[in-house]
């Protein structure tokens, strides 16, 4: 059960069927689990913006940096382009070249890519380094290739799944979250997805209950940190400009769980608009686009940050406890008292 | 009285003495309000972060914007050379020129500064414009040698003045609020405090709760928008590029409040150490400095987010209704009814 | 007589018919030249993109910093939204407040302008204050004013005028300069502009040849220091990201004349183009706009190169020998002398 | 013979000893070169700052992005953290996450990190795919290993060496090209050195002679494009700002050659200071540490922009004529013709 399900609510925006970045129409996730032995507990999740070949029709991008200690492939070309030209993948710190790698195969192998001599692969990671034997690199391509060819539309895995399956959030088991936001019509009925690898420390805080105070674990109480990767679609036609401002409201997002952006965390957002394609190839000069203007970006801006919110609550209800590389062991999140203490304070039911 | 006089806990670190960005030592603030007849309803606040000539005596420093729809005066030459040289001066929107030409009326006639050609005022600024009559720019300089010269030490005035007459957050009257935090001594002792101008919207949360929701007013139920200036002060010997790091914690600080940084909003954060000057001249072309390890600037960051937050609150507890320009009318936030609602839910006393 | 009079190339494009900044189609300058007594050396530069009302029909644009040892007025904001909502005023360092209220006042008087309650004023400057009384801030809004009113399309005065009138570049007098690239058909037939106010050091290089070396002024044989204030204009259909790009190659001109962006340098790029406008209100939520894409901006960029570097060295052939405040004299390039030193190279005839 | 034998000056400043970027002491550069039947024409260069642990000793560094479309890793945390914790490797844009992986291969095995779990791979790249089977992905670990291996002081070979053993400059062969400054005592006595990998197009200039019109080959009348990788080393007491300041010097360099960086252009710079070490654990909570004033700077920038300038020149006079992949060809600079065109002028002897 998701903390939607006991009545605790993020904001004001209703969400999506799926409430999962994959309420965006097309959106496809896939992801692989790699639990080995004592030792391995790690992955890979991999997030495709539409079912085309993504390198000939790029989609509109940004990238937003909230602390940057991270190893994040990609950042540069997004920037300067505004396009996404891969699929984005999540994995862990160590084997962002591996992925990168498997990126680079892919897009090569796609028909219609056979004289492409040039890929930006975008891959984001946390590092799992507690439970899982990260310097042993145990992330192969072919993972990487399965994650990309399984992604789906539908509901999205969370919990101690790919990308997430070593996490550790606020001293809580962490993993993968997903949630989303729909629009009222008077607000241009679109949808803002997103999904997070949840790393992180600070002072939890659910629907803005300060769980971690309750539960007696909190930075500087105990030594937390790491870093969280998040990832944010919409169908909104926003160009990159405006795709980098809502990426950076997932950022807001991330500080009302509690978050704080520690010294040795890698923050960042991906931000990418499905409703329309740059095609890598051209006749015309220009494209003819149809953009929301400056005026109409609050709405969206405010459905990043309550489903960023929601989907970082969401990876701590679904991770399970789990045992790992040297014998590390990391709880899960106690559900049922967080849902007391929030029932206490009216924020459940 | 302020919301930690009801109980209201925001974070987990303790507050300076004066919970105020005074507890930094030698900070000092200075305020003048200018409420003339029906319609105008504006000011200024004047922040020093040292008693000396700070034209020759520089304070390390940095800005980070938040959302840019603003007018801050300033940006990129502290960026450029990571150094602050004037007081830092909030007002009105339009009264931005007028507050820096009286930064450089200051900083020329500063004894010491006889043969300086080149100065870089530092102004930030919300709008005021719907309770002040912001058309007529009623900012005069002499309001603003006046704050400058009336700076000092010890408890700051929050609510309806300075800056923050006129100002409206959260579709309740705002203003000018402050407070800081004080770190262990495992952390290492050091002091950062917040003050900032509230003037923004979103879904108001207090000490997490939401307040907005209960109050029936939050934005895109109502039309609420607009901006926040904070300033961070820190004693911790921190650089121009940590200290970036540490204004970026105080706009997480804005997110935890329920602001959403919309389009029409103009959040700046501008930090300043006070551990130590760079000297405008010097006889060495080096300067030797000791400065925070990266590693150590955590706690600070959290630090950082705590007090801003709760001088947001903080500002919204001192608003007091008013009328003005055009009979508009704020109503103050409704302050026992908020502490009834906290109250219940275990999170005020 | 400017350079290319002499035979003297800059780059391998065409200019436009004007080799001005007004080749760009609506383009106007306004200037206004401050010289009283002995002291006084200053003045005013006004562009105006387009004819019509600029706060309701908002000019694309970015401001790139190539150092920011500088005083610009309005950079967040065009940074942020990516529009230019004023005239781009030009004038000295200590003057830019007063530039800034000019151009609110400008702005809050235009018809249709009733209700604006937020402006935000482009001012560039760089430090006349060798030849300028610049403390005694001689610029008045009036001066300001009656640039803008003034602005018109056709030639461009150039040298001692406008903001120009008491600069210094390379050690010689410096001043405004313009020059222009249209490109060829193959390449889209667009025009960019360039107005530059030349106020630095370094090594000069005319055409590439050193003329610096040969007439042994530059950087650390002398103390040769200061500040560029770029505009480019251009009616490609650029946003604001491509803008940014544009507006970093000017700065790339710069260098190409010697320039070094030393540190005490405020160099700045405003890039705007004139294909379209954002209106500032609008019925539909989105704008359709035709944009030229990544690909197809390279000429664009040599053209921007090649037009700032012409512009630099036309701004030192028109600007004269000058004494001002203080008795400081600066002399003039010595035109025939380079023009028969470049002869010999076989850069000029 | 390098430019210099031929009397081509470039700029005022004095080169150091070996005119190459191992001046700065201690630096230290290892190349291998990957020629493999008619396709395979790529490589590997290595610049180690310092011959300690680099990740337990990491060095001041920040890295400039001039144009962005490029997939250089390990920007963000560097920008970030101000530190580089590897050595840099440089090679072909699909080799990037072979080169990130090799440089975890070796900071894992380093005597003293067997605790690290988290490295930040620093790897540059220009696409050499004309000359090159770039596809074919043919740099491997032990490539860039043995690279890093034989790194040493001295001498640095140029033109068609390591990475640049397939790259392409204004349309000749281009490679590896180095160069330095020494500072003169008055200035410091610092030396900045520079290494370049150059592939990138424009309208070349020699010394500021266009080398690329007399020739007959310049972007547009040729379809050239392409990138620019630069590294500057210096042992200058310089901050992270203050070296991202000197980075941004290095694209002027790249300026002041003719290149435009045109849209399909990765020119990025990434700059290091041998000055001192931020040690990776550290039982205090403070460095102390001797920092060049930024009114100290200027020199420095004048450095870097001759020193790469004349790098990328350097790069041109030592390629050779290769023919690689698909049978491409690309000729060489034509030396004696280029050196009799400036002797004409008076630039070379």
């Amino acid at each position: 059960e998701r903390p939607r399900d006991y009545g605790i609510r993020f904001g004001v925006l209703p969400t999506g069927p799926l409430n999962a970045i994959t309420d965006v129409p097309g959106v496809r996730v896939g992801q692989v689990t790699i639990r080995e032995g004592e030792r391995v507990r790690t992955g890979v999740t991999a997030i495709l913006p539409h079912a085309g070949n993504l390198f000939q029709q790029k989609s509109p991008a940004a990238i937003y940096i909230g602390n940057g200690f991270g190893k994040l492939a990609g950042y540069s070309q997004v920037e300067e382009l505004g396009t996404l030209e891969t699929p984005i993948v999540l994995t862990n710190t160590l084997s962002v070249p591996t992925a990168a790698d498997a990126l680079i195969d892919y897009t090569l192998s796609q028909p219609g890519n056979e004289q492409v001599r040039s890929v930006n692969p975008v891959v984001g990671e946390t590092n799992d380094g507690f439970l899982n034997d990260i310097r042993g690199r145990h992330v192969t391509r072919q993972h990487v290739l399965t994650a990309i060819r399984d992604a789906r539309t539908g509901a999205v895995a969370e919990g101690n799944v790919g990308a997430g399956t070593g996490t550790v959030c606020f001293g809580f088991k962490g993993g993968i979250g997903t949630a989303s936001r729909k629009l009222p019509t008077s607000l241009g009925s679109y949808t803002v997805g997103a999904l997070v690898q949840t790393n992180f420390g600070g002072v939890l805080q659910i629907a803005g209950m300060p769980a971690g105070v309750e539960l007696g674990k909190y930075s500087f109480k105990e030594n937390l940190d790491g870093s969280c990767m998040m990832v944010v679609l919409t169908d909104a036609p926003l160009d990159a400009r405006n795709l980098k401002r809502l990426a950076k409201r997932a950022f807001m997002g991330l500080a009302k769980t509690g978050g704080i952006a520690s010294n040795g965390s890698g923050d960042y957002v991906i931000a990418v608009s499905t409703a329309y394609q740059i095609p890598h190839d051209s006749k015309t000069p220009t494209d003819t686009l149809t953009l929301l203007r400056n005026d109409n970006t609050s709405a969206l801006f405010m459905a990043a940050i309550e489903a960023t919110e929601e989907a970082i609550i969401n990876s701590l209800f679904a991770a399970k406890t789990m045992t790992g590389d040297q014998g590390h062991r990391i709880e899960e999140l106690p559900v049922q008292r967080v849902v007391d203490y929030l029932k206490k304070a009216g924020q459940a039911r």
